[in-house]
């Protein structure tokens, strides 16, 4: 029996025997996983399973209840070493090991090649290297924003100590004071192109220092001298690392240091040596047997409750009168800012975070930041860090907004979004700044791909509210709503939408709904359809072309990604679209809809206006002008397109 | 005259006079300019402008002739201070300050937001903080590999330090000897959101000490200890930093130390007082009615040669016979290395540079890398870092390859990629692990968007090639071609595509060419388009579905961004087209496909077979059967269709 947390100064003999025995049934089982499914990566797997079997036993989890609340956090940044966290987490009792063993990297079990949060006891998906430290900031912060006591451990490889993202989350650590975070680097000095030393060198204890860590040395091996530095840094009141020398293969002779098993599994006969070497009975028929019938044991998924509606307040709706001179961005601002106080003044409400990456006053959370500094996190220019943090804190019951502008919120973090959704995370991304609206910041700041990254992330939801009564609702929607969404603004002052009668079209009795599209004006000569800055110009054109005697309707279609089916098949009754957009004309609501179109068999041509080339800097006028997307630009367009 | 070069150990009195003047000067046109548009950065612009005066004038280049070959590289990585990049340029000789007062952020002018490399003495775009050290990497291989002697100056920010990108490429620049290397950094302590040290406290000697960089400091604003420090610098036969403690605003009574002139111009009436400071006589009037009348005047455009088709050889193409065994990850390893030889050998061709992150035996660059070991470049796990880099050498005459896994050469380095397309990079980026048929490695490693991520970039050419061989003629096609590339292919071993009567469909007459698609089978009761590694399970289809009398084409399309005008009027000729994708299906080849459909009213209606949600782990059979992707989905997909 091993107690669990870091109260006794030193592991007991009994303690170290477990721990011993534990391990070398985790090797066997490690090898054999890897062999039956001809893939993964047995060699770091072994350097890595003492500290893993040490975590797990000593951290303050519970086998039998892998979701108890308060428990303490173990996330495993370099998720290739899967066999190694499936095997100690089988052996400290969560689930039976032949279930990892026969179904591990098989198409339709749960163990995948890396490791899946669907597992008891793993917290975070990962498996692209670099980003579990920023990760586990966003753990350990959910500990604080919930009030609790838990600590954070990290386990990661030394290879992806060279990832720049994870120097951000040093640094973001030390200045949030994120004490219970302690870092083990499993430190075996190889990586799958040789000795860490020659592909990358890196000063891995001097970067930590350097960025105001403690750094502790270990035998990652030993389990007393590891006990004791986990201890050691669990207790420092300082973001500590565990730097635990380790030995590549370690365990089975003719595996240790040699390169090859980083990322190959042993052969059946090899296996067998290296199964005796370990006094292991070499059992593999039944996994094998097991595999071949596609039936491997099954295990109880006790994953933990993904948060469905956090408690979130809505708080008091505004509504913009029909004159009111205001951006979308200040609007959002005010709602982000009403629904958390709301939220704050009634109990049982949760918590909630805002990340700024030195944009706050732009993008409108510096009020936030003011009134709730306490959840308020300044990340400084470091968006990889802050879009992971945030993903993570996100997943933990946490009502979580990362702020910033398209090309940082959409292009710089693409990859962290990605691997936020397939965490399951429940991340609302505000981008304040997209399209060419953006202006004279020029074309490395317009973003005109925020509907056409995005489309590729399976479950990100994505809005482009056309103005400050839409966006006021959509915000107050969403901040309770599970899943991942972008929120995708341009940055100019933009009028109010109105009704033909002058009144505000979003009015009192407008809700927000996901896939819902909105009919500003009627008329079915052709259809106009468009999202957020150009929604005005739209409206507009539909004005000059009734002069005109061509009746046009506007559709504003602020859910690109889910087309609303009635509004579309009413559309496509005009017989001709024209898709009107502030973004990249390849990729964006025109592509949208035609991917609809042609779905749904729908009896309609489509007419694309959008941007075409990356645009100068200039004042958004003239660049919409320059661009071909002024209302002249699209009366025109239609037109030349009705006329022949 | 001031003398260029670092031999005088000391700047002269005239030296010093002359470099003062121009400051002043520059503080004034930073003013007038930003105020003029009523945007911009004039704050970080004082700041860094005497440092900027000082680099243009001792940096070994000529106003007169700006493309210089074997000049020193001069870039700014903090692109937001482009009124301190224009005026100092201009006050050094490279052209008419007018242009850049009057022009500064005016849509039609030259004169961007951030800087821009048609200016004349801009050498790589930023903008986006960060990756200016990358970009001063590249251009310092550039200078090795083209056996030159040019030293190479990044001047950066001390905001943008936080991100993790640039502590990638400080251990880049010394791994590789980059001794040419001098980063100066205005060190004014400022940024958006407040004090550096508040925002994200950051030890920057720290940890480019850390890294092994030297540090040396200086006063930012006294021209004779800060050359001390660049002489110190360029002289130490290390890759040195000078950290140059400067004043934001430096220069103005009112605006020294206020961060809010970071981002605002100031007044007009501010101008008035700031220029009687400076002893700058007041002539807005002319530039404001230049600028009124849309006609600022011009200047010279002299940007460097964009390198069109490189010299490389093209080597000798390999017909992989119709039984070969092999992927197209190797069939990309041996054109490259074979390309590389064959242009080693004939004097004059450009030289070659591979970059990898710690995958060269996956990715089959590992051959080149032992054979041409000097253009081989390791770059451990720092994508972002490799991207860029390999993106700026690109840009300076080298045949630049950078071949990674999908997840990481799209994915967690897309915005880099854009930065590379909006700089004209010449950039082939190879992915050797795409789709679904990355297989065991699971979700994390599936990268589903290599074609819908790279289609919102707008220079980037796609190619997804069907076999080894059309793989071996595609890479000997593009290396010498200009713009960036992305050749995507999936992991697994994959059949050579042959003809009806079992010969070779790429065979020795066939030459790759961009935009062409290939009728691999005829029949028109329908048309299945394709691409990658559903290739061969598209001809297994169509076979299957002649057994049942239905005729099915089909065309692989290598190309998704350019589609084949007369293939695809073929193809709609057939009424209905299946697209048939290893791909997010809402993204890639069928969004294409639907796109041009409705663009070109094609009478031709559209079935998308692709991938719905990330998938699981396990081998690629047994995943495409769970995705509904294999072939007897697809034959069963085309016969339920055609039935109804």
């Amino acid at each position: 029996m091993i107690e669990r947390g870091f109260a006794a100064e030193k592991l007991s003999r009994a303690e170290v025997d477990e721990l011993r025995e534990r391990s070398r049934l985790c090797r066997g089982d490690i090898l054999k996983m890897t062999t039956l499914a001809s893939s993964g990566h047995p060699g770091g797997s072994m350097s890595t399973v003492d500290i893993a079997v040490l975590v797990y036993a000593k951290a303050n989890i519970d086998p039998r209840n892998p979701c108890m609340p308060g428990r303490d956090y173990v996330l495993v940044s370099h998720g290739h070493v899967s066999p190694a966290v499936y095997s100690s987490l089988a052996r400290t009792g969560f689930f039976d090991p032949a279930a990892a063993i026969a179904g591990y990297r098989l198409a339709g079990s749960l163990f995948e090649g890396h490791i899946e949060h669907q597992i008891p006891g793993v917290e975070w998906i990962t498996g692209n290297l670099g980003q579990g430290l920023s990760a586990g900031c966003g753990l350990s912060l959910a500990h604080r924003l919930h009030g609790r006591k838990g600590r954070t451990f990290v386990l990661m490889s030394d290879g992806e100590q060279a990832k720049g993202q994870i120097a951000e989350a040093r640094r973001f650590a030390v200045k949030y004071g994120l004490t219970d975070l302690t870092v083990v680097i499993d430190f075996n000095e190889l990586q799958i192109s040789g000795s860490i030393h020659d592909v990358m060198p890196n000063n891995i204890a001097g970067c930590f220092e350097a960025d105001g860590w403690a750094v502790i040395r270990a035998d990652g091996h030993d389990f007393q001298t590891l006990y004791s530095a986990l201890r050691s840094a669990v207790n420092d009141g300082k973001p500590s690392v565990v730097i635990a020398k380790t030995v590549m293969g370690k365990g089975v002779s003719f595996m240790e240091n040699v390169v090859e098993y980083h990322g190959s599994a042993v052969s059946r006969e090899q296996l067998a040596k290296a199964l005796s070497e370990l006094g292991i009975p070499n059992d593999m028929d039944r996994f094998e047997k097991a595999r071949k019938e596609f039936r491997p044991p099954g295990i109880e998924v006790r994953s933990c409750p993904i948060e469905t509606n956090l408690a979130v307040s809505q708080g008091s709706p505004v509504l913009y009168p029909a004159d009111a001179s205001t951006d979308n961005r200040s609007a959002f601002g005010a709602a982000l800012l009403d629904v958390a106080k709301a939220s704050a003044q009634k109990p049982g409400s949760a918590p909630f975070a805002v990340f700024d990456c030195d944009l706050s006053v732009s993008v409108k959370t510096a009020k936030f930041g003011s009134e709730f500094p306490r959840n308020f996190f300044q990340a400084g220019v470091q968006e990889h860090n802050a879009a992971t943090v945030a993903g993570a804190l996100s997943s933990k019951g946490v009502a979580c907004f990362f702020a910033d502008f398209g090309v940082f919120g959409v292009d710089e973090t693409y990859n962290q979004h990605r691997l936020n959704d397939i965490n399951w995370a429940n991340l609302k991304v505000v981008c304040t700044h997209v399209g060419i609206d953006v202006g004279e910041d020029g074309k490395t700041h317009h973003c005109l791909d925020y509907v056409g990254a995005m489309r590729n992330i399976f479950g990100f939801n994505v809005v482009v509210p056309a103005d400050p009564n839409q966006t006021d609702r959509a915000i107050r929607a969403i901040a309770g709503k599970p899943g991942c969404w972008l929120v995708a603004m341009g940055r100019s002052k933009t009028p109010v939408v109105k009704k033909a009668d002058g009144t505000p079209f979003f009015d009192k009795e407008y809700a927000f709904e996901y896939g819902k599209a909105d009919w500003l004006r009627e008329g079915f000569d052709c259809v106009i359809a468009t999202m957020g800055s150009l929604v005005p110009r739209a409206i507009a054109a539909a004005d000059k072309l009734k002069e005109k005697g061509v009746k046009a309707g506007v559709l504003n279609v602020p859910c690109p990604k889910q087309l609303d089916p009635d509004a579309m098949r009413k559309a496509a009754e005009a017989g001709v679209i024209f898709s009107y957009e502030d973004h990249n004309v390849h990729t964006g609501l025109g592509s949208c809809i035609a991917d609809y179109i042609l779905e749904n068999s729908l009896p309609a041509s489509l007419v694309k206006l959008g941007v075409r080339h990356y645009a100068p800097s200039g004042r958004t006028e003239d660049l919409y002008r320059e661009m071909g997307l002024s209302t002249e630009h699209l009366v025109e367009k239609v037109l030349e397109t009705l006329r022949t």
